[in-house]
């Protein structure tokens, strides 16, 4: 028996749930909702994804430009098991209401703030708090990236201080009205929100966090520096348990993959799939270990790695794994992502 | 019998070409050759491409990388009908005279010079040109744009003249050593190399085009203006010609694709292949007729416009398909890129 | 007997108006307004600029900042003969009722409808039209270029037809919010409204405009091709004449500006005043003769080119100079601009 | 009797130099060389600065752009007491053997290693170490920054350990060649070579460094977090320290300079000198007091900030200034950087 799923809202995180759900056994993807046509709403009928109206949004518009709709957001969330709601910041609190109210349950993203949810979540970090849930938050791509850090981190070294500082990309790829295009704009407020961010997973990681903006649209790049409890005895070591844990990926020294551009350029060399990169990355040489003191670059695709904690919130609601490394290994080789 | 295809040179053409010739049915890939090992070269592996070392390059790299070497780049020449070189520009011109001294047929790119071949080639403006040369040479991706836009212009409505500005992209997204960061660079030379590249493809065709340079890795875009020789009635005239035509996407104005980022976001939202965009993009509302002048936007993605070129030439040369429209058809199907 | 101008709006063009005013050796100024503190009123303090509230601000913010308050706006307008409105877009016209109701003249920027004022101004081009006018417009960036332009080519040459593809700058150096970051933004309605706008000040000028946006910040670029009724001999000729016409920079090869980038560097190297560019820049070596046709790029300063304008444009309305030219020199030597 | 001062090297780090020498009343610019004529020599010679010919340049190239020619490097060296070397990278190493065999002093910039000179510099680090020394070094734009920033966070509340991450500007507004255009760049090699470049100032400073290269042209922004011995007691107690200090330039909240474009504007407002921040730039509300954790960003104006320090180098080194302190004040007055 398959659980249904339904995507409110089908932009960058949206479309790429949408694809993720399809491609589950043991999910089925009843449909998505948009506001408006586009050539992504065009692209969700290519798929064969059966095409909602949501929000303000007419069935008119839709009908003009030939996309066949399948109904009303709420005629999708009738037909839902759960729905993910992929909507722009704020909004998922004003639609949560209407999932109470239809007796749905409900995956928010990290945009909405904790409470919006019962439990906010991360797969390597904290998959059984969200058992049975009716609400689950996944956080952040920023905070999803620094759990998944602290899941190798903590068990096998363990933090007495956690620095990260988050140079953010401005915009995504696709957006066309946000800047700057040239200048650096840090975020004053310190630490930054990411840090207790990560603590609605991880209560007790000692952590603080700064962030500043960068005019790119490709990848967010983490500078941590952790000091640790158990000091690992040389880099290789490192390298190893990254590298034997799922949804990290490392650059050899060999791969020439400087920054940001290769990595994507990496992502967009995929035999199949989209060209995202749902993976942390990290780079072997961008690696130091001095001490009790451990330095990590990595690299954070803003638009694709909370995709996969989408569909492991998902299992764990209705108990469709017998744990977290289960679901991760299902999702990974639904989605393509290698195992380690 | 398959014409079994080599590919010198693995960057941004030579990985596009090699999975677009390894998509047909009628050839083989036999190998790719690369100088270094790389990410890229990683990527080739796992597709399953068998990898031999070309240039100045060593075995050892690869082997210490891990990633099997089938030869070197004279063993790949041997096993191949036809090498597609996508070498650095003016490698190709000196490796022409390896594939000659081999007595093995060889397709060059558009930036080498236009007597590196027998001919130069695009498939929609002289398919035929090609039949049964021993080298053969696929214009750049500019010219590539401009040549199938006179395909569709120059039989429908004639050209008195025509002028195109092209702004140009100014490094690929993978690349990362090329500015301008902030700043535009005008080509002054005036007429541009584009205008006299087309004319190796139509010699008659009046055009003068200028260019310049701009900080943006997606695609180039075109400013059109056509003094045409018998006007169409109105747009909606134009409009239906370039959808009529292969290898062209118009954008309706409820797609809400406003711009480069809008259009590649569209390709890499494809369901399959690559996120390229392998057609010219026009807007519908960015085309305009005013009495005999013509005027329209048109972007090119300077990375995979070429590609579908590629193949179209090796059937051309080898006699795989009776015509220009016939070879464009099988292409376009093999390569996933919509029928008109 | 000098005129008294004040300056409403104190952002990009407001605060070089101001500094262009208070070195003229003809006018006063009485004083600039904002609507809020922020370092740029800061610095209107430093430079002794009595300082005024506009639009919805209040007194204290400026007050808690420190900064000395001389009154609101209509104070400030009835100090003055002539009030120079800088607001941005579309307030402007708003202003105009609070300007025609307090009896002042004003002087408008081409953010602003043609309809705005009783006529559009550019001191090349049409200085006598706004002689003992009560409202002038000073046309836009990209119209003031162009103005100055089509004033040395019509005399000399003739047109027959002007054909300008505009590459616009997307955001000023200290704008933060607004994109795009990596892209290129056809402006698809075609004509592109530039060409109208230059016929508020040339009516019979035949010309043509398109338009696109680009990830920079520094100038925009014209690309223009002239079919001229009277061809010049030779390029001499023409990089001849419009080294001869105030307000033109032309770049010899030797110089090495091969850009914008260059071009502002050059700007910031300027031994006094602001870093600015208020001349149109042409590259010798990016002008072409080719029988009628004429082409030639010239970059185009959008923060700055106005700035002079404005100031003859307050002549020309208080009779303050008997002719253009005089207006002109008496303009450049104060600003710094060398004579032809 | 002025000390007699030529530049080596006039470009970005150059042409301010030789501006800030021919500002002192205890200083004379002999002159300045360059290699090749271009826009920036055409300004040397509108400054009038005696120009000379460097490196491997030909006195024809000047002559032929009608710029006057005072004679070789060699002939420069001659008239001089100190050379300031401002060579593009490694080239001053090799300059200095000719400064050593003319019996001349010399300063060198921070793109050379350290062994170039006896000591490294800066003023308000140790600024008695370079007095009576035939050769000092100043360091790089970030080590100058970071020094800085330690002459104030030593004395008043002593280091434990220092941790700075450098996002560093990809190249000058003036350079066109050098990306990346669309991404992140990590340094890999971890810490970053500043921490150990600050200690060639400061050898008893715990610093670790990190950095990371993004695409923008206007400054470097350091992130800090400082773990101190003796807290200060809250921001306000910090604010007032770095105000005290000459050459840190705080902007207050109301100012709204959000980020590097406002700060440059800013920059671009000065009532006279070049458009440059020569002060370390931090933001009130961007520095946080956590108990022992000071946490404080700064931004770095790349090719100003070690302007101010080369002279007072000379100073130090030709005994023109009692101490430091005095120095400074000397320079800063008459460079226009206001007084704490």
């Amino acid at each position: 028996m398959k659980v249904k799923v339904a995507v409110n809202g089908y932009g960058t995180i949206g479309k790429r749930v949408a694809d993720a759900v399809a491609a589950q056994s043991d999910m089925t993807l009843v449909g998505v909702a948009k506001t408006r046509p586009s050539f992504e709403a065009r692209r969700a009928v290519e798929r064969g994804y059966p095409l909602f109206v949501s929000g303000g949004g007419s069935k008119d518009g839709f009908t003009a430009a030939g996309l066949p709709i399948a109904g009303t957001i709420d005629d999708l969330v009738g037909l839902a098991d759960v729905v993910v709601d992929c909507a722009p910041e704020k909004v998922g609190r004003e639609n949560a209401k209407k999932y109470a109210a239809a007796g749905v349950r409900a995956i928010f993203q990290g945009g909405e703030k904790a409470d919006v949810a019962e439990v906010s979540f991360n797969a390597l970090a904290n998959f059984d708090r969200a058992r049975d849930r009716k609400t689950v938050r996944v956080v952040s791509c920023n905070t999803t990236g620094l759990a998944r850090a602290a899941s190798v981190v903590v068990p096998h070294w363990g933090v007495e201080h956690w620095e990260a500082t988050i140079v953010r990309r401005a915009a995504d790829p696709g957006e066309t009205d946000r800047g700057p295009i040239n200048g650096i704009i840090p975020s004053l407020h310190i630490p930054s929100h990411h840090g207790p961010d990560v603590q609605t997973i991880l209560p007790a990681l000692p952590i603080a966090t700064t962030a500043l903006v960068v005019p790119t649209t490709l990848m967010h790049v983490h500078v941590n520096h952790v000091r640790v409890s158990r000091p690992p005895p040389d880099v290789a070591h490192v390298i190893a348990r990254f590298h034997a844990t799922p949804r990290f990926r490392l650059f050899a020294p060999w791969e020439h993959a400087d920054g940001t551009p290769q990595v994507m350029e990496f992502a967009r060399d995929r035999p199949s799939g989209r060209p995202d990169m749902m993976q942390n990355v990290l780079w072997e040489a961008g690696i130091q270990v001095d001490g009790p003191d451990l330095y990590f670059f990595q690299a954070i695709h803003q638009e694709s790695i909370v995709v996969p904690e989408n569909i492991d919130a998902i299992r764990a609601m209705f108990g469709l794994a017998p744990d977290g490394p289960a679901s991760i290994a299902m999702t990974d080789r639904a989605l393509g992502i290698p195992a380690p």
